[in-house]
């Protein structure tokens, strides 16, 4: 990901020739000042090209594009007759098709060289020619079907692309070559996709915003007065049943429900710029988003599209950088493939769009620096001069919580972030709605990092994208058996059955509620939130503290979930550490013949390789990896269960990744405390064979107050030190005082909770 | 491991003011001129002095070791009564001690700073204060328990680090000082792991080569003749039974058997400078061996010392470099904790060394650049002058075959390069002697990389070196049930019994015979071995083929392995791939509950996660790892069983990796050839999501002839090309002719191999 700063001057020099050549011959740009003006613009064009050779990154990025293009068309004009799902032959090709279009369309601009123009001419009509008589793809999988791929979520794609590249050789083609390609192809596309499947375009989803959006792009370079309108506002009459769903189990659309581009802005962003299906769909959705409004801006400025819903488009670039680990990869809330980052070319798009249009924050050029390329436009070459021009700043993301919902009212996200920069840690507490069809059943889940590696994980998604074999590249049937199950996340199960049973519709009906979040004091964050409908008559309550105590090397996980029930019921909570055991400090045993911890909901899918009881009230257990040890210590009686897991049981193709779990169970309880603290210390280098701090630091922790108010717990640590945590279950206001008596010590406080010493 | 070249200015203005400061004074050294001349030297000294501030490698360092050595004195002396095992706090105490008096030594010299002379000295009269009256160490496990340590291995180390503390401050020290530390310490530390423990002191091992240079190093600071020929040349009588063994099931001694320094050099390399325990006790070896003939050089020049057994210590270090992966990891041959590389101290010490008394390659000063730091001596300063007038040269590490065994015909292991740089594609083939204590029953075994990552692992130890909660850090019992076992490694075992029944004593007696070693065409390398001894009536004979084919994206590996047996048995063929299964070719069922795979030498620790058998005479298994694609294709029969096994059953502590393995089983045959292809192809990228050259290359794969003394291999690639490789199997000589008809295709050519188009 490295950004080389080295071109060939030979290289430069001859762009310079080029351009500086054409621009004595009439250009052939000056035939109609309309075109272009979707994303490059005339304006922009002269800018580029009077700046070419003088801002490195844009010069770099400009080199790459040419020599992959240039090669591309040395390959010849490919147009197979569509067949495969991704991964697949055709469908590879078709996506490298509309790739290569946009970006010859740019170089044509910025080179002003007609062997561009032309390649993309020759292209189109070889679609052109195809098009008419192209049935319905013949994998039958989708719910949508396209017609050069297998869902029109790809065709999509296809017509977003391509109508930049139209844009592009508008006026290099004559008005009967216009007509002809418009007629054949891109009205008929647009209307594929559009009228012809309404279950894919009249929907707020991911999905339906490329359809818009393809629709849209078309329409402005047509200039389809109807078509934009259909783009923006949906189809009008749709007939859509309102129980029908997606092949992801999502619905299709409620009854009444808003459509259309504008639609699409409007439910899924939360006020903070948080999209609700989560952050590796955010990703995907951000290209069409804000490929989008840069054309609405440049073709109709009177929209103030980057003013709609108080800037949300633009303010969602800086949510979703703020979703990613120390090393730029999203957080795999939901449905989310790992190492999905924001080097994708869709943030490149992203962060150079916001800074343009978003009145050039400094801090995103250190992104763009990160990424190594820039969008050939007016808006990548802004960012390549400001980092020419070492206008660059650090973008240092912080403890911050995102609000989910339309109107941020339906949960969020908390993170909180501890120790900066290279050894940082990251806690990141879930308590979101349930994310549209690429939701999964995880109330009050979370994930903890250290230094850009996962500590305890999010399982993620079961797919392999784009890999042929596996499925098709699509989602397998263990993303419903496993990935979304409520076992597959750090959080509690009653009674091995998943949130809301695993029923989407009711699930979609609710959402956590946060309870407090306070980063005001760096040395003691929280974050807090309550579940009442995943279990009903169960009241779930997670709050977690990151700390940073002198008596620890590192920040700690303080880990406080309540559980309150009418009835009495089975807890699991478990959490998915990554790495070898060390040790523990209670017995357990390890079967000979490994079964399935259970039937269903998931339980299915795991390994029963131990079982264990602590009778010392804590329950211990270290594990080491990436050259660091960690010690998760829990609070447990004499009846819970201390379970030893291994994901990948009844996994037929090998679907699933081994890796491993503990589980504390606690057995027919009403109400239930689980309390953990996990320790990242000490380290271990595999060259020098020294281990330091190997050991966790605390020696005891205890619950020594819970009421349906309040719960205390003391920790102490091997020095003998002894801290008090207590947290107020009912009220979190920052005035409100409190008082409780634990033995015959009075504590009083002001505010949420309260930490100090307590020896 | 990166060399930062910064260093403060104010740090060298210091260091300089210091020296000049000081030799305006009268030197301290200078009240005598015999020391220091163990490593460093006077001549030595005066140099480094003079070079202070102008050479930056070596200026780091050395502002490096100042930190640590100037915190640890700002910290205390601490001198515990010994306690504990590695990893516990006497233990790591006792070992900081003596690499930080050996570094203080250091300083105190270079620097003349009296502040390192008298931490020394007051660190050794506390030692020499307690010495006297210490019993052996209360930990019982070791066949030599040391005093300081749980072992004398570890006292030795003390020793052999802190007889150049002692060199260092000897004229610093008065007379009646250096007697009573003689006396007390020094004098009774050398008896007691030499005279005190013969089993320890009189053997061919790498515990007695740390043992004698302890007792040496001392005898020439002290200059003592009876210990330094005690060191050189071992106890005249031992009484040592020749059936003890020690703590790891190794021989103590052969009757008769030659002992001491010299026997240590003599009998475990090879005249390739092959260690015959392996590179991982091979690189914890070279520090006494190459800091005590480095001392030898500098007090008796006259033994000429690096020029014995030709040179082979200083050839040593070459070999040992070659023993690395693209990381610079060490191969973990035997007994050897992965990760282990040539950024460990004792490989800083052996390059600069080898240097500096080898004649100054230019190649060892690339290795030293990466390593980042030198030793703090004559050596070491030329290292970093070398570095700083850039005549580094780039270390080409080339397909070679080490020999084993002190005259060379023991076996040896076969080293195969492709690919150069980043993506180098490795194979270690491995048919070498038993290895001493160490060895694994892993006759032709081997391993494979790819750019640095393992394709295809050798297991490596079970153990956790230094961690105390894993047996004191000490080597665990599955060392000897699981890592030494012969399932454990991609090699052939008969009726799921380890090589040579597992019996050590059998093993020691035997090696494999190099067959065939030919890497003059680089674009097929071969490798050949065989091996008679590990199953009586059993023949063995594996080729392995590095193929570059302009029809394969990467290098590919051929493996043919020929089973020729008296009896009928059952042969089992491992390939413990690492990463994620993306397909296969073959039907297979997967338990609903899993089962070990057997019940002893190993099989116990493998969980039976799938059974198939393929009708189609191809087997293939494809997986992912680290971006990339690997398809195995290997020649089956109905008969064969394709087994999926998982390392981790009967593992109660989770001492072992939960990786997995693909075994190709053959039953009741007498004869077998197991023919298999390793394909290293394509790439996924998380952030592009693309997926490029996702399949194997191979159609199909077919033995075409098999006889006693020939194997012919078909290979047909998805475009039609066809292959053939035909390995005489009991002639490889390079001029001999053969022929065979193949069907009614004659195939004649000279020499041990054939390959051609078979079309």
């Amino acid at each position: 990901m490295k950004f080389q700063y080295k071109i060939p001057l030979l290289f430069i020099a001859l762009l310079l020739a080029v351009t500086s050549c054409k621009s004595q011959s009439k250009s052939v740009s000056n035939l109609n000042s309309a075109h272009p003006n979707l994303i490059l613009t005339k304006k922009g064009v002269e800018r580029i090209r009077a700046e070419l050779g003088e801002v490195p990154l844009f010069d770099a990025t400009l080199a790459k594009v040419k020599e992959e293009v240039d090669a591309e068309i040395l390959n010849g004009i490919e147009v197979p007759i569509p067949q495969d799902f991704s991964g697949g032959y055709t469908h590879e090709r078709h996506k490298r098709n509309y790739l290569i279009l946009q970006k010859a369309g740019v170089l044509y601009q910025i080179l002003n060289d007609e062997k561009y123009a032309l390649y993309i001419k020759e292209m189109l009509f070889a679609y052109e020619k195809m098009y008419p008589t192209l049935p319905i793809h013949p994998q039958t999988r989708s719910y949508a079907r396209g017609k050069l791929f297998w869902q029109c979520l790809n065709d999509s794609n296809w017509l977003v692309y391509v109508s930049q590249a139209y844009d592009c050789v508008y006026n290099y083609l004559t008005p009967k070559e216009r007509n002809q390609l418009e007629k054949n192809l891109f009205k008929p596309f647009a209307d594929f996709i559009s009228v012809g499947n309404p279950q894919f375009f009249n929907r707020v989803h991911n999905h339906s915003t490329w359809g818009n959006v393809a629709v849209g792009m078309i329409a402005l370079v047509m200039d389809d007065k109807e078509l934009l309108d259909r783009a923006l506002n949906g189809i009008k009459t749709d007939n859509i049943d309102p129980n029908a769903k997606d092949n992801d189990g999502g619905f299709i659309k409620k009854a009444g429900q808003k459509v259309g581009f504008l639609a699409n802005i409007d439910e899924p962003f939360s006020p903070d710029g948080y999209y609700t299906e989560g952050p590796y769909y955010q990703r995907y959705a951000m290209y069409p988003f804000l490929v989008f409004a840069e054309a609405l801006q440049n073709v109709k400025p009177e929209m103030k599209i980057f003013d709609y819903k108080n800037g949300v488009l633009l303010k969602s670039v800086n949510t979703l950088l703020n979703l990613t680990d120390s090393d730029g990869e999203f957080f795999p809330l939901n449905d989310g493939q790992k190492g999905m980052s924001y080097y994708s070319r869709e943030l490149v798009s992203s962060v150079d769009i916001a800074y343009f249009f978003g009145g050039n924050q400094p801090e995103l050029l250190s992104i763009a620096k990160e990424q190594g390329e820039v969008l050939l436009d007016e808006s990548g070459l802004s960012v390549a001069i400001g980092i020419r021009d070492g206008l660059a700043k650090p973008f240092v993301k912080k403890s911050v919580e995102f609000r989910d919902g339309a109107d941020g009212t339906q949960g969020g996200v908390g993170i909180l972030r501890a120790n900066g920069s290279k050894d940082e840690i990251i806690l990141v507490s879930k308590y979101l709605a349930q994310g549209l069809s690429h939701g999964h059943y995880d109330k009050l889940s979370f994930s903890y990092y250290e230094g850009g590696n996962e500590v305890l994980q999010d399982y993620g998604l079961a797919r392999f994208v784009n890999i042929q074999q596996k499925g098709g590249g699509n989602y397998l049937k263990e993303n419903t058996t496993w990935a979304k199950q409520t076992i597959a996340h750090n959080t509690v199960v009653q009674n091995e059955t998943s949130h809301f049973g695993g029923d989407f519709e009711t699930g979609s009906l609710n959402h956590s509620n946060n309870y407090l979040f306070d980063v005001s004091n760096p040395t003691i964050q929280v974050v807090s939130a309550k579940e009442s409908n995943a279990y009903p008559g169960t009241e779930l309550h997670r709050t977690q503290f990151l700390i940073k105590d002198e008596d620890f090397e590192n920040p700690y996980l303080l880990d406080i979930v309540t559980v309150k029930s009418n009835t009495e019921n089975q807890y699991d909570l478990p959490f998915y550490y990554l790495g070898q055991i060390i040790s523990t400090n209670f017995k357990y045993e390890t079967p000979e013949v490994l079964n399935p911890l259970g039937t269903k909901n998931g339980y299915q899918h795991l390994w029963n390789e131990g079982l264990g009881n602590s009778t010392s009230g804590n329950a211990k257990l270290s594990w080491f990896n990436n050259e660091r040890f960690y010690t998760l210590t829990t609070v447990v009686s004499e009846n819970d269960d201390l379970i030893f897991a291994r994901i990948g049981a009844n996994d037929p193709d090998f679907n699933l990744r081994r890796d491993p779990g503990f589980i504390i169970r606690k057995k027919n309880v009403k109400n239930a405390q689980f309390v953990t603290v996990v320790e990242s210390h000490g380290h271990y280098s595999p060259v020098s064979e020294i281990a330091t701090n190997a050991f966790s630091n605390i020696k005891n922790m205890e619950v020594v107050f819970a009421d349906e108010n309040y719960i205390a717990v003391s920790i102490e640590t091997v020095n003998g030190d002894k801290k008090i945590i207590v947290v107020s279950l009912n009220d979190a206001s920052k005035s409100k005082n409190h008082y409780i008596k634990i033995g015959d010590k009075a504590v009083e406080w002001t505010g949420a909770y309260h930490f100090n010493n307590f020896n």
